[in-house]
């Protein structure tokens, strides 16, 4: 055996979470019900490898991605983990083409690697949760009104009620500067426009100057993204500006068009609207961009953000291949959510009732214990030795909202005792008539 | 944009694995039924990191392992990716000691990496599936025969019946040849009985000849490995064996109390059995041990192994941490029963129904997938200008089971009409009624 004083400190990575139990259940609990939430819609799950060539990998990225990336040689092979979902989302779209049907609708929820310098909230490992749906040569409009549904019915499922779904067209600013011949000034305004949440109107101002543009523009620009009003004001408004460049009216077609395929979608009126100021990136999206804010927690900033672009693959094939997809990061969501205090890490077990035997005797205990999971019922059995109490201490530790006592008295009649740990009430009930009542009871917790 | 010349060949690793929708659909099925079949019986779901300190993950490795680990250096600090589920829940527990509540049952279903060479069926990136159950000082015998119940369950959930859990106790073996004054040679002789479901009885006696075991412990080694009948009868066989050594009786008596226990979990008498020959590794369990066969695919091996460990964490923590586990391999298992033609993939969608509007309105089909999805049926709908033959073909592809027409007469009735993929079978029903009748008919599917 091990040399007691060989001990090695037992350690995480900094960056990298390690949830305890009952955050770990929460965490999971989010998690199921956004893939549920994916599933309805029939989006198909991928699994796509954490290592991936650095050649294939890196074919688009640099800069700032390329330096957070963990790269590494294993014999030859230059070796690089996944920094997104999108990248190998679009290999696996060049590499299998000819066997998926389109538009491929597809689902992944898995961990990403950026070797970033590790802070609160920030993780070197954490999960995305994305969606994509991609078209061979088009893709419809109507897919861009699609993803705010799911969005609307993921958050709705996720229990948010307060939330908005921002949504604005590439097209529309890139029109604008064009009209403006502010076309080489378009990635610098954008940057600028996009901070507008967190720095003000008057810096944003004061940072179009210091780019350069002149006080006749940026009247014009600080007009455009003040329009305000319902959603049909601003596209009203939006048209009202009578600019003739055409990728700005096509922008503001799509926008229109969208919105009334949102409403067809029944996504409420009061969880999307246009913002003028959302851009999303500089280079990757081409037309619909959306955010998403939790309004009760507006600090967390978009809690799922996307859009749609004209070409996934252009790196792996000459096909073109436009799609829109949306990402929740997944990770960041729950730090933040778990910050605020809006998610209750109740329990420390996936079951709902701890069975304790109150003899030695185990037989009735377990098939108690076997009617309950054939019920659907998750259920742990203590086969501890300890104490009362000490059995007990740890059914409150792993949060159990049900225990069922089961003795002599209990087997002779076939029945069980449960006790509510919330409410310390208690009650004897037939074993043919506790799952359906216990069933009941779950769903009301 | 890119030009059309500077293309990367899209490529995945060698002995990385990325499924086809059709694919990822039923291994997602098989995942979803492991874990909720762990999460019956309580275990609560752990999430480690991938990569970890060298110094931490390495602690015990030598040898084999730490040639096949994906090891590399990030700034000064050495890390590697994971190769098993158990040093992490090693380091895990350790670490997070006064936190958890014992026993602690953990599952965890993850990716681990190990760069072997890479073979059909063998991968480097693949999913494990682990339950452990992990004592503070001391852990209960009992909890040896709820791990077969697990299984028994997992596998019964994953539709096979045909299937045994083969248990054994290191306990045995070793008081053997302490008994036969082989205890020297203790771990060559299990190397050697290890294999004689592969290389056969005369092999065996030839490999322990080579070993140097003289040919009346041979005799009784074989007699001994050659115990059959049934449980009953192999357990009074090995107490008439007369062996005086301790550990051999109370490896004999942990046997006899753990089938006791297996029988009161209910796991069938055709689903378990004694077997004498397994010895599973060479010096990390300590006590009962555990393979799994599907006696219909016998070449494929154990499909679920494990056994009892005196220490989990003996190198991060002085703390005597006994406990039991079982692993399922889950990417080889999947590989293996496709390969045999086990699983059926039929479906490259999450959804059931697949809507396909008649008309530009789309008000009504959206409606029509509200109620299916508001009711648990997860429906795609159809938004391709296409012909119908090219969206039936589509759907065709993705394999629905349902379609669901949804024209001008549908929607001046508020019906629905169904048609079965599989029977070409189709009705017109209300949409009121339709849900139900759908549901129904999904579960006979």
């Amino acid at each position: 055996m091990e040399k007691q004083n060989n001990i090695i400190k037992p350690k995480t990575l900094p960056g990298f979470v390690e949830l305890l139990p009952k955050e770990q259940v929460a965490f999971d609990n989010m998690y199921g019900k956004i893939k549920r939430s994916y599933e309805k819609f029939g989006f198909v799950p991928l699994d796509t490898p954490v290592l991936e060539y650095s050649e294939v990998l890196l074919a688009k990225a640099g800069g700032e991605t390329e330096k957070q990336i963990y790269r590494f040689n294993k014999g030859d092979t230059d070796i690089s983990m996944r920094f997104d979902l999108t990248v190998p989302l679009a290999k696996y779209v060049a590499l299998n083409y000819g066997e998926l049907a389109f538009p491929f609708k597809r689902y992944q929820i898995g961990k990403v690697y950026r070797g970033e310098r590790a802070q609160k909230g920030r993780y070197r490992e954490f999960y995305q949760a994305d969606i994509d749906i991609i078209g061979d040569e088009t893709l419809d409009l109507v897919y861009d009104a699609e993803l705010p549904s799911v969005i609307y019915t993921t958050f709705t499922e996720l229990g948010f009620s307060n939330f908005t779904i921002r949504i604005n067209n590439r097209k529309v600013l890139n029109g604008l500067f064009a009209e403006l011949d502010l076309k080489d000034k378009a990635s610098d305004i954008l940057r600028v426009i996009d901070k507008i949440d967190k720095i003000g109107k008057d810096a944003v101002i004061e940072m179009l100057k210091e780019i350069g543009v002149d006080e006749k523009n940026i009247a014009k620009i600080m007009g455009f993204i003040s329009i305000s009003g319902t959603t049909n004001d601003k596209l009203d408004s939006l048209c009202a500006l009578d600019i003739a460049n055409e990728q700005f009216k096509e922008g503001v077609h799509e926008l229109e068009v969208v919105v009334d395929y949102i409403r067809k979608f029944k996504v409420p009126e009061s969880n999307f609207t246009i913002d003028l100021t959302i851009a999303r990136g500089l280079d990757y999206y081409t037309g619909t961009v959306y955010e998403t804010i939790l309004n009760d927690y507006p600090d967390i900033g978009s809690v799922c953000s996307g859009g749609r672009y004209e070409n996934l693959a252009g790196y792996y094939t000459n096909r073109k291949l436009p799609g829109v997809g949306i990402s929740i990061g997944l990770s960041r969501l729950y730090y933040k959510l778990h910050e605020a205090g809006v998610i209750e890490a109740k329990r420390a077990t996936s079951a709902d009732v701890f069975v304790i035997p109150m003899t030695e005797k185990i037989d009735y205990p377990l098939e108690v214990a076997n009617a309950f999971r054939q019920n659907g019922i998750n259920t742990e059995v203590s086969f501890s030795k300890k104490s009362m109490k000490s059995v007990l201490n740890y059914a409150n530790r792993l949060g159990y909202p049900f225990v069922a006592f089961v003795g002599e008295d209990e087997e002779l009649f076939r029945k069980v005792t449960i006790k509510n740990m919330y409410t310390s009430k208690q009650a004897c009930i037939a074993l043919e008539e506790i799952t359906a009542r216990l069933n009941s009871l779950l769903d009301n917790n």
